[in-house]
């Protein structure tokens, strides 16, 4: 008689208590009682009517992602908030960086709120892919106006293209409209291209300086300084004071050279401190003067539609441009066609139609 | 017996003298001797090697032709110039009408000639299929240049789009180039969107004003003063010559409100009178110096390359947005769509996909 167990093979495993589960039942009840069923498009669109500030980052959310499922809903949402949207004025608002823009989009913002108003801040920087958002990134940067309830302030939309980023800044404006906010200001820092598209979407265009800086930090892009319907000269405090005031002047100056604006609307020059908040409240005061007169003169309105179809036809251009240069063919014919163009060994206009003659046949 | 002629039919013709040919052969040898025959491609290119102004104008005309069998010539003719073009000074200059561009591309095409250049002037009018030619369409205003034998004048070529227009400069550039012509002067109106066209074909731009005017007079669109390598007050005589000094610190001042151009060259502003030729040699003088500076330090090269390549992507972009513009489907719901983007019935992005969907399925 043997009492020696059989072991048939050497994988063999005596039976014993079963390993515990990697995750826990009780880590899994946790986790799924904060993950909420994505909500439905038309619960999305009822929570931003009621002004709900979930609903609105959920569908704000929506609008930046990539996920194709994603867009169709998010159009469902922005088409049905449409109709609530378009009650608001849109401040636009470039300065690179140095001019203190955080700290005056806190103080204006704060302002703004005491008054009674509902402000969005939002941002369009194509550039915050790489840089993580060098403008709005860090909320810490306005403390204040983050803690008010009054008001809700988002960061840019990341994205390969500045169309992209801007496409989806200017669905949030909607969404924002919707959701009530009845102030909205789009920061973009004034390097760049993203004024344009900044323009294009805004009633009125703020462009912030400071005084006594070089040349490097006041530049500006070309064309900015005559989209700008005021400017206004930061950091007028302590020392400052009698400088900023000289700048206001010599600005003053320049934007007379420039031609009358279509709106009837003369660009104003002004200072401010967004520390002492001197200056502050008369930059509302100078937009509600321009509200006043270019709703008067219907220029407001007339803007707006156009600037709606401004975005329309941008965002065919846009794509047109982005099918024909993701074409597998175009994409691997073009790096040497523009060698040869810039060597002069073929007129930029063959080239062209080289490459378009390939496109179109395929 | 009868002597009675037979007449079968009243149809019948009597025998006589043929009538007169309607058109005489004298007449006809003498139109053939002045209709030559289309010269080939070849032909033209040699004509144009040779200097021959004949050929230049004929392969102008083969360019600015919308004949697709001329645009195949015309391909030919320019590929076969390129590595001939190229070795020139291209000026762009622009400024609004009343500034005295007429007069000054004669005084100051004069003094080029003087110093043994071969100069070519050309334009860039989108508007002048309308008014057939604002400017450069009357040669008489340059009654002098135009008796110059080192001197080019062609008027602006006209087209639909600026795109076009442009193009056919550009190309037409490039003739006078290989022809010979060592400085080319592409003048264009200060209003539109024409300058960043020329610009995107100039070395050096040039901005003509004139002191003492209004606003509207002066009222450039934005970004042409930021372009501009000098800023030249003309009319700078008689009564006007403290004013003109005047403007020309003004200006200075607000040129020094830009950013510093990456060619390294600060824009200069001086004044000039057209018709006391004072101040038109410095202004040869001032390019001059810029054409030094920006061979040394390689941007004038580099510049040429790019607008190489420029004018590859946007002769591409335009045709894209043409194919799309002009298809039949798009042109039919184009209309009614703008319509309901401009009424916020749909949003921009909305409607644009679905543009874009009807197009692409085709």
């Amino acid at each position: 008689m043997s009492n020696k167990k059989q072991h048939p093979s050497a994988l063999h495993e005596k039976p014993g208590i079963s390993p515990p589960e990697i995750i826990s039942p009780i880590a899994v009840a946790h986790i799924k009682k904060f993950r909420k069923i994505q909500p439905s498009p038309k619960e999305l669109v009822e929570g931003i009517l009621a002004g709900n500030i979930t609903a609105l980052s959920r569908a704000i959310t929506l609008v930046e992602s990539t996920n194709s499922d994603h867009l169709a809903k998010a159009n469902e949402v922005i088409d049905a908030c449409l109709p609530h949207a378009n009650k608001s004025i849109r401040i636009g608002i470039t300065g690179v960086p140095g001019v203190g823009k955080s700290t005056f989009i806190e103080a204006f913002g704060k302002h703004l709120t005491s008054l009674g108003k509902k402000v969005a801040v939002l941002a369009v920087d194509p550039s915050s892919t790489i840089s993580h958002g060098s403008i709005l990134g860090d909320k810490t940067r306005m403390e204040e106006l983050v803690k008010d309830e009054n008001a809700f302030i988002r960061p840019s939309a990341s994205g390969e293209t500045l169309g992209g980023v801007a496409r989806k800044t200017r669905e949030t404006i909607t969404l924002c409209e919707a959701c009530g906010f009845d102030t909205i200001i789009i920061e973009t820092v004034g390097v760049g291209q993203s004024e344009t598209a900044v323009h294009s979407m805004a009633d009125f265009f703020l462009l912030l300086k400071i005084s006594g800086a070089g040349d490097e930090l006041q530049g500006i892009k070309r064309g900015i300084m005559e989209m700008a319907d005021a400017i206004v000269i930061n950091k007028a405090d302590g020392d400052n004071i009698r400088k900023a005031n000289l700048a206001k002047v010599e600005f003053n100056r320049a934007l007379h050279l420039f031609p009358a604006k279509k709106s009837g609307w003369i660009p104003t020059t002004s200072t401010c401190s967004a520390i002492t908040h001197e200056g502050i409240s008369a930059v509302w005061k100078t937009i509600a003067q321009f509200l006043e007169l270019t709703k008067e003169n219907n220029y407001f309105f007339e803007k707006r539609k156009e600037q709606n179809q401004y975005w329309m036809l941008e965002t065919i251009n846009e794509q047109l441009k982005l099918n024909f240069y993701n074409h597998p063919k175009i994409h691997q014919l073009l790096d040497s066609t523009k060698k040869a163009v810039q060597n002069d060994e073929i007129s930029p206009f063959a080239a062209a139609q080289l490459l378009l003659e390939k496109y179109f046949k395929f």
